[in-house]
């Protein structure tokens, strides 16, 4: 009853390219940073249990059948063709990338190519900033070198991703640092630095919240639930406030990504900031069979036209289809339901549905 | 099956006067403080969908109506007529209305004509001190005319609401200031506020809250979401933990008005203070085709005693008619199906459905 | 469909000897500190609902009956005949006592024999170090004394137990405090502390919990709601954050008891970090019809092999009733449902019912 136009997925990383065990797939189930606890696995838990039920029959095999039998018809058609049968089977028509993952991941384009769909890259501030401290001499060259690179970023990026979240927490103050602050505080960093070493510091994450604000493309915010290098209440976006009151008529759009089990509270900024969106991705994948109450939590306060469907899927192609199947389940599920009861109409729910799967994020990135 | 008795709305507000456009209508649908961004209508909200639910068939239109349509009928009629009609189809029997918002809006009188109910006055401590101050030459006069006026209110008003979460936050020190440092704050603030300027000050603000206090009636506290005026996470009813200890044991309650997303501390607290009661207006309005979910989070941990329903109406007669709707729908789905499940008895649920509804507010308020 | 083992109920307390009036019986409903609110009783909850649904047919009357029918009935029969047939219907094999309240309470081996069951004790660090304290002539003895006392403790307790959210919140530093502070500052505890007096310093806190941690066996810590006592929003199990990544590798289990309405967050900790798990039981109890909806929140980010039933029963045997019925049936409802919809197989279902209400328990404390 409801149908979804090709989903565009705003939020979503690259695919690991080799072959992969059961250990090695199995890690890719959990945001740990550890191994599973002797005695469990990361496939007992709602990722691993919606992996088995929506993925096996794309290859041919029974829902829920086991991961070493999941495993080894994946080794029997290789990465490559698992990959590209379950992107074809997603209904993806769109990939915003985030490239700032390490690891050996496969690109925008061969996203594209293997899921027969469009791609764009989204660009990670902090690792581009790493990656420009690795060659400035200099504060000076730093500071310059950061604004040529996000602006040069920003002619062919469809928006920007920060992690603030992890570096510091979310809690950082609202305004731009002055010049002389940024400066010094580069300087600093830069002489104590080792080679790749992380930028964590409040006033820099910042100096390059507003430099990609001023490009005036969307910029998505990590918030909410990730591995645990993070400090989960320290990742609430309702700490984000103070920043969402000063970036305020701007003309620049913020995403604020995954955020549960705070997603109340983006919702809440979405609904009241109107440069403000949610994205509900990386919250489903994670709750498998309670997506759909998951889901209907941002249905609460978010605007309709403020919601952003994505996956967050990263390593591996099921999370993919794991991503969309739990959306498309959830979302009909929610809607049909209040259709049925008549709180609303029918061509109310097709409506939402489509701006949710696909228009708003068109209209948010400026798809055409 | 459960049938609720003339409902106590123990929380509401005035409604406009004049006709209302396409624009001035929608703008009352959210809590921002902006129009709507442009490609969305606030009418895509939950309390969009729900006005077109259950507003257009008390004015003779079918359910789910185009808003353009359902203003067209709304102006044939004329602004008092649709007032009195949706009004009289809630039935609500009493409204406490905090008169503390700007505009020009019907008054607890008007409102009770109107609605043929009955109708009380719930004072806003910060807009009574600010007025006060409009007309008082010294920090001492100030003082005495605060104390004077409180007093007087508490004579004709049914409670006194604080909205501090809105001017601070909640993270106020637990006792009362003392009388030095009131004069103190309240001589630097005069010297330097314009008129008609706003009560911020922590030290102020609690010289309020305790001034009402001693008066013994019941005091609403804003807790939990509203405009973007107010910080939510410095609205976390688990901030007032400190005063709610303060004021255990004087006579006096607190009724922690909205709460959400942090209704389950609210219910908490009610739950383990004698003197706390929690309501549940604003989250359902605002969540639409969630209510039932939401109410069902306050049933956790409030005591069936202490939850008290309102509408938070404010500006619309249609948000009168959603609020109530709404509660009406959630309360009696969910206690039917306790029920049904045999979780409930029959008379249980029954008895919990006009505590809810206005038995829990006529003992509070000390109604007739 | 879904089986259980017979359960570890691995978080309960004792049961009070005496017989109870109605007024003594209901108190233990509820976690104030203070009788009901006058005009409503303790009975209008969640769980007084539950308990008369649940426990009158185990002693022969109808369900849902007055609760003055039901005590009269308990009085027939006597405390010790009502305590044996309840607890006996549970279904518990096993439980694991925290000894540490004070009143006069059956003891592990009361409850074994009462129940049928086997039992283990289950040590409160800070009663501990009270007795310790009342008993040590100075800070070097306290000091060898509650190090002693906690390495006797781990030779026959099953683990141990920390109500540090009580006595300062959960925003503790995360490491173990240096010697010479600790040294100095019981030095400063028992020169001003009355005999019985609480241990309230965060530095003593944190010794006692990092002396705990040293005897490999699993720490249980309060988190989320309890009595007044404590103050909802410093007991955010995400303020453990620090003290958990401090633990991880050292082989020491952590286990996150309670937890609601932050249990989201409990979760998150269970799924990233490998040494810690969470805990369902309070939050069952006191949330009654709503105890799927509560659980279900539980099973989005919990690994399944780190979520472990307890009733958290007190006082009452009721409540061991209470706490085993609300969590089978809400379980298997929630399991059976999945397996309907096809999200989860029978056989996932049965095995993840099972390690939930027993076998995560068996292998965390090592259980025969």
């Amino acid at each position: 009853m409801i149908e979804l136009p090709p989903l565009v997925d705003h939020h979503c990383h690259g695919i690991v390219r080799g072959e992969l065990g059961l250990g090695s797939f199995e890690a890719y189930l959990s945001e740990a940073a550890a191994p599973a606890t002797p005695g469990t696995t990361f496939f007992d838990t709602q990722t691993g249990f919606a992996v088995r039920r929506w993925c096996p029959p794309l290859l041919g095999l029974e829902p829920h059948c086991s991961p070493a039998r999941y495993l080894a018809r994946r080794r029997e058609l290789g990465a490559y063709e698992t990959c590209r049968r379950l992107l074809r089977a997603t209904g993806i028509g769109t990939y915003l990338v985030d490239t700032g993952l390490p690891g050996d991941l496969t690109s925008p384009a061969e996203l594209a190519s293997a899921g027969a769909a469009a791609a764009h890259e989204v660009v990670r501030l902090e690792q581009l900033a790493e990656q420009v401290a690795d060659t400035s001499g200099s504060a000076e060259a730093f500071v310059a070198n950061v604004a040529e690179a996000v602006h040069s970023a920003a002619q062919h990026a469809i928006g920007f991703k920060s992690i603030a979240a992890y570096r510091h927490g979310l809690a950082l103050a609202p305004d731009p640092p002055g010049p002389a602050d940024v400066r010094r505080t580069a300087a600093d960093w830069l002489a104590e630095r080792p080679v790749g070493g992380r930028l964590t510091d409040p006033i820099l994450l910042r100096h390059l919240l507003w430099t990609a604000v001023a490009t005036g493309r969307p910029l998505q915010l990590h918030t909410g639930f990730g591995d645990p290098d993070l400090r989960l209440d320290h990742a609430d976006p309702a700490l984000l406030t103070g920043f969402v009151r000063a970036t305020a008529g701007l003309g620049t759009d913020l995403v604020l990504l995954h955020g549960y089990p705070y997603h109340r509270n983006s919702a809440y900024l979405a609904n009241v900031f109107p440069h403000v969106y949610a994205d509900i991705g990386l919250a489903l994948t994670h709750t498998g069979s309670r997506a759909a109450a998951v889901l209907a939590e941002f249905l609460e306060l978010a605007p309709f036209g403020k919601l952003l469907f994505s996956t967050d899927a990263y390593g591996l192609p099921e999370l993919y289809v794991v991503g969309v199947a739990l959306f498309r389940d959830a979302l009909t599920r929610l809607l049909a339901g209040w259709v049925t009861e008549g709180a609303w109409s029918a061509a109310d729910a097709c409506r939402v549905a489509a701006m949710v799967g696909a228009d708003n994020a068109r209209r948010l990135y400026g798809l055409d």
